[in-house]
This record gives C-alpha cells, structure tokens and sequence, in this order.
C-alpha cells in the first residue's frame, strides 16, 4: 500500500507501453519488503532534460532509461559510471541528493542470466548476432567474461566496423572480426565458435517468423545459443538451434537481472534472487507476455 | 495493483511526512477505479520551478500542492484560474499535456464540507480567526455562501489589515472588520454573529491545549463553531464551544472535499462522495491520525 514514506521509481522511455518492468520491479519491491512505487512514464525526447531536472526536484531515487533515450541521457546528468562512458548508453539513473548518475545495467543482466552457462565463456569464439545497443552492451558482457574471439554479423556496415573498433579497443577483446549475414564464411565462423548470440530484435513478437540465420547446419551440440529476445520465451531462432541439439537460452533472465542490478544500484543493497523467486518472477512476466499476445 | 498503464499523482509539500493525502487519494482511485497511484514529494523551494518542469517532462496528470509553495507554485505554471489569482494560492495543479494549470480547491472543500450548515451561512455574520492561507480561502468561500460581516481576528495587525481589503475589494463581502485577539469588542462580535471560524493552527496536535480564544461566554447555541483542525478531531476549541450548546464542525471534512475537488480537476469527472464511502474515508484518516499521535 501506498503511503507518505513510499519512495517513487520509474521507467522513462517512448514507447512505453509494453514495459514489464513495472510489474517486474513492484514485485522485487514486495519481495524484498521495499517501501516503493514503480510507475512507467512516457517521455518524448526534447524533455529529457526536464525529466532529470524533475528527478532532482521530486527526490525520486531511481529511473530506468529504456529505448529511444539510452544515449541521448548521458548529457543530462551530472556522473557517468566507467560502463557508461565506455558503452555509451546508459539505463539506470541514480540520485543520491546531491547528483544524478548513469549507470548501465544490461551486461550484469546478461552475465548473471547465464547461470551455469557462465563457465563456458572464458576462451570462447562468440558469434554475435546484432551491433546496436543490445549487442554492444552483450559485446561489454562478453569481453568481461574473458572470451577469446568475436565474430560481429551486422547487416549495417557502418554499425558492425563501429563496434569492433569498440571491442577491439575499449572492451579489450583479443581477436574480433565482422561479417555480413550473407557471407559464406557465417557458417565457417559458427562451427568455430561455441557460443552464438542473437541481440537483434529479429523473431521477437508480433514478427515470430524472423530469423538472423536460416541454414542452422553449423549448430551442433557443441553451442550456446542464446537469444536476447524474450518475447515469445522460445523463439523460432532457438526452437532450430534446439533441434540441432544445443544448449538454448532466451531473454527473459537478463530482463530480470538487468531490473535486479538496477535495484541493488538505488537501494545500495545485494539483493540475492533463489531460484524460487526467480521462478516465480519469471512466471508473473510470461503471464502478462501472454496477455498482450 | 500499479501496471504499465498506471498515471501518476502526487503532493509537494515541505515537509511532506504528515500528509493523509496519499492515503486519502489513493483510497479515492481504489474506490472511483481509477488506475493511478498518488505519492508524496518532499519539494524544496528553490526546486519548485523543477517540479513543474519534472510534471510536463514525465506527463504526471495532476500535483498537489502544500506548505509552503502554495504562493511559490503561481509563478511557474502556465495559467491561473481566477480562484487562484483572488485568493493568491494554488494547491492544485493539472497538466492537460499541453498546459499546467493552477487551480485552489480549499474553498470548495470547505464549502462542501458543511452539509446542511450550508444554509445557515446566506446573510450571515461570522467571526474568522485566522488571516493567514487557511484564513483567505475561508473568506474567499464564505463570499461565495453570500454571508453578510466578517470580523477577522488576527494576531499580526498587517495580515488582518490584507485579508480585510481583499474580502473588501476582491471577494465583495458586504462589511467586512478586523479585531485584535485581545480586543474588549470581541464578545460582542461574536454575540452579533451566528458563526465562528478558526483558521489558525490553534489546538492542533501536539499543541491540544492551544486556543485562540480563551473566554466562551459569549458563544451558545445559536452558533455554528467550526475549526479547520482537524488533528484532533474535536479540539479543545470544539469542546469548549460544545459546552455552550454550540453546533461543532471539525476540520477534516474539508481536508476529504478539497481532496475530492482535486481529484474532479484532474480527472475532469464530477466524482461524488456518498454518506457511507465518507465515513469509511473519515474512519481511514483518524485511524492514520491516531498512529501518528
């Protein structure tokens, strides 16, 4: 219940409409026994300054940044974390009272999503679906989980040689290389690699039937296929993958470590989630995916 | 249950801890079913211009406003209502998305909370303690109920001396007087007048023993007495008027009907407000009111 003391939190983005993470972070709010309120906010673009501005002026702890303005943020507040500056995005605002800081909380969510699969990432080739904002902060992620080599398939040019110069330079992966979907080394470069990562929104409701790839005759039992898209929990990139016997994980997790991180980030607490909680915030977020399919 | 969908409103206020709004307002949503949820912001004043800025950029629909930026919060809107540009005081503020408005709605609760003592007021005569914020939104009502004298009593000869000319000249009450607290003429002002007012915070928890006035010969049951404190319910001025046959009329009704008023600007719908949902609201603040005691 609502009252005097209850803290105000938020997601800003435009669209807004189909965020989860209000449901996702006033369950994490009742499950930690936070005193607080998440609501989504719709925010065009030229009022962002307006919006950091009211962040300041409310005393509001935290805000989410989600789509179009996980860039564009980064000039209104006042402390970038060392992640934000080097990744260039941000989606975690925190106000201590006196400032306002960027963090950015997509690669912890992408990292603490792999669970087990974690051990499998130190000495990997990778083959990374997309080179926009998902897959440049999966590329930060995956540079922290001392991977060796980073192929980046990009239809965009301009988008897969930028982030490459980013991987190779900043992020300080050993050995990375780019690549059109079309080329026929993609193949070559799958059975290479043990770890494939789709970070497009290809195949992502209400599009079920897009895919980055369509001969999956170099998976094997050998990958790691992971697809960032979580609605619908399986797709159709996975469900191929499974056939040819790999391992497959979908979005959904690193929706909820993403929301977990930035929590930890405002209440300054180290929230643990078990695996019942975990299992039961999963169930509450494939329930409301259901309702808007 | 807060969703994506769900609007925000709020209170500014400093300090803000003690507000039933949230309490109250949030009630209302759950009762009228409106999908919105209602916080309190500790605002300072050199952030109000923030605020209102934090209002547009993140489309919250509807503020509050109390102690001390009720004066403060006019200079940063787009528009006043002619209440507000009388009295000189905002407590409300709406953004249609295009515009923020500023509306008072003190007087309308003040004015709704009498009930049937609504009559008694037409023609009348009504000694007013108080000439502060609280002081001028009564007068301003009590123009509207058409009463015929106003005696103000003040303590501070220069806020008595601006209420006196503002009931004058902008309210148009017929006779309007203004009295020291100490003045020998002041229990025949009240003998003269059927209706006694405090607006002075007077008896107010903690301070139960505090009176405006310390000699009650002159009130009986010809006299309506209603205190605008409403912390605790029956104050000791109440009580006092009580004992001398007066009717008695406590404060948070019009707490309840300011609030509702709000709640109608914002929402544009003449919400109403039956006996039994208005005791159940009554019961809710004074259950809060005694955890706080």
């Amino acid at each position: 219940m609502i009252k005097t003391t209850t803290r105000l939190f938020g997601v800003i983005g435009d669209p807004i409409a189909h965020s989860l993470s209000p449901l996702m972070q006033n369950w994490f709010f009742q499950h930690f026994g936070i005193d607080a309120a998440y609501l989504a906010f719709h925010v065009h673009r030229e009022r962002l300054s307006g919006c950091v501005e009211g962040m300041r002026a409310l005393n509001i702890t935290g805000l989410n940044v989600t789509v179009p303005h996980k860039e564009a943020v980064m000039a209104f507040v006042d402390q970038l974390s060392p992640d934000v500056a080097v990744i260039g995005a941000a989606n975690t605002l925190q106000n201590d009272g006196s400032k306002i800081s960027a963090a950015v909380t997509d690669p912890y969510g992408f990292i603490e999503s792999l669970g087990a699969a974690r051990d499998r990432f130190p000495g990997a080739g990778v083959v990374l679906f997309g080179a926009g904002g998902a897959g440049k902060s999966v590329a930060f992620a995956l540079a922290r989980l001392g991977i060796q080599r980073l192929t980046i398939v990009e239809s965009i040019d301009e988008k897969a040689k930028s982030l490459a110069a980013l991987a190779r330079q900043k992020f300080h992966i050993p050995m990375v290389e780019t690549l059109q979907v079309e080329s026929p080394d993609l193949n070559e470069a799958i059975q290479q690699s043990t770890i494939v990562i789709n970070a497009t929104p290809q195949g992502m409701h209400p599009n079920l039937k897009g895919l980055v790839i369509t001969d999956f005759s170099a998976f094997s039992k050998r990958h790691l296929v992971y697809d960032l898209v979580y609605n619908p929990v399986t797709t159709r990139f996975l469900a191929e993958a499974k056939t040819k016997g790999a391992t497959t994980l979908g979005g959904l997790d690193m929706l909820i470590f993403q929301g977990l991180q930035s929590l930890r980030i405002w209440m300054e607490e180290d929230y643990k989630l078990e695996e019942r909680p975990l299992q039961q915030v999963r169930k509450l977020l494939m329930t409301e995916l259901r309702i808007h399919e």
